[in-house]
């Protein structure tokens, strides 16, 4: 991973080190039985999450202490420096358990006053990663490739856009008229992504990706990665997204289609 | 590949060669720029289709003159033995051309009177593949890891079963409304599985497959793997599938459970 050496942060380095850790574990215990529990029937959570979160926790609470994190298992330690780890250690729980490597890990750094400073979406089942800084870019790396840098495409109207989700399942009442409102103006959209989604955004297969129902420990990450890759992620009134917000998120290669695209969202939520 | 010293047949070992050569082509083509072309607006097809389908065809002209070839991207050759090789180069293009692996490669040797005798589902963008011999079972082979016999999970009950499909949008009026009445019965569902969902269903990760819009070249090679894992698959009114047919499919790792989805399927469809 040569190309961490652009950066100078010692922060970085961490991060791809915290993707190792969550591989190996993750790697563990895909595709083998495994016991489920639920948080509520749509939360399920496995030893891995719960083994990934804590291993990371320990190393950052060794390595930078005083640093706050937020994760999905273990929830929130307050920052004593202004720094928060912003931590999904299995993200597409369900995609897990039912043997699908579109899991991911997600690291955010996030810096009172700056929002997201670096971040990563380690895919564990696919042995991708990618990696961002704050105004150094994004970048994916690959098994024997040379890291790529991203670059989102620029779809020229919303009838040429194509979009993904996780599930349609995840829109409910108005949501869901929004999104079947938005859909009808694109030439397709596409299901079953989890995180892999906004990185192939990232790195140009895709113009849009739109979600609910989120926690910042499932955006932030992703955040980062699209905005380095000069695409722009926000909430559906074009809010920017932080460790607050009500969980719906639009991600676009484009200003001014992430623009028509709000626009067919609040008509229909006007409704 | 030493499973394959299991088998008696020539043939066995020819399909894991068509396997290595469609994988060895797709990757030249994945996740790289691409032109489209569209059959229809829901047909895309690439280079890569085209290039895996002409491929496989002459392979199998130069090791079996005379057996029939049916293919998606160059239609049929009529048997002079028998034996049809039903052919689709890659299933589900359209995760190819948006980055997203879970694509394949389905080859189904079908035998006039006998039906698939031998089938590969080849996952190119994971390194994974499924092997299936009548009467032999079915195997699941992963990167540095010995052959796994594919064994499907019995659900006790309706209310206990995850089914998944490629999209919501390949079911249409009467189709999605007899979809969405058998999901109200159901623990959950998910999307974008492509080919791999069947693959996953025979290794017991799912408990249903259900679907629409599809051709033979689509469904042959998936229902011998999932039959040898000691599942089955028909079409909506629990017909076999052959070289006909409307296109509607549904797998089930239990005899019970799929009988009882099959009636829920009919009462939606009989409103």
């Amino acid at each position: 991973m040569t190309i961490t050496q652009q950066f100078d942060s010692s922060h970085f380095a961490f991060v791809a080190q915290l993707c190792d850790l969550a591989r190996q574990t993750a790697l563990t215990y895909f595709h083998s039985p495994l016991e489920v529990d639920h948080k509520s029937p749509e939360q399920p959570v496995t030893i891995a999450d719960r083994s990934i979160e804590r291993a990371m926790r320990e190393r950052i609470e060794a390595a930078f202490p005083g640093d706050g994190i937020f994760g999905e298992e273990y929830g929130k330690t307050a920052s004593q420096t202004g720094r928060t780890w912003v931590l999904d250690p299995i993200d597409g729980t369900k995609a897990f358990i039912t043997g699908m490597p579109t899991f991911a890990c997600l690291i955010a750094l996030y810096q009172e006053g700056e929002g997201v400073v670096l971040s990563a979406i380690e895919m564990p089942g696919l042995g991708e990663r990618w990696l961002a800084a704050k105004g150094q870019g994004s970048y994916w790396f690959k098994p024997g490739l040379a890291p790529e840098r991203c670059q989102v495409r620029k779809a020229a109207s919303l009838a040429e856009s194509l979009i993904t989700s996780t599930t349609i399942d995840m829109f409910h009442g108005d949501d869901l008229r929004a999104y079947q409102a938005l859909c009808s103006h694109l030439v397709g959209r596409r299901f079953g992504g989890d995180a892999y989604g906004y990185g192939l955004l990232a790195s140009g297969f895709f113009d849009f990706v739109i979600e609910a129902d989120l926690q910042p420990y499932d955006y932030l990450a992703p955040s980062l990665v699209i905005a380095e890759a000069g695409g722009l992620m926000t909430d559906w009134q074009g809010g920017a997204l932080g460790l607050g917000g009500d969980g719906r998120v639009l991600a676009a290669g484009s200003a001014e289609r992430h623009a028509d695209a709000l626009s067919k969202l609040a008509s229909d939520h006007a409704k």
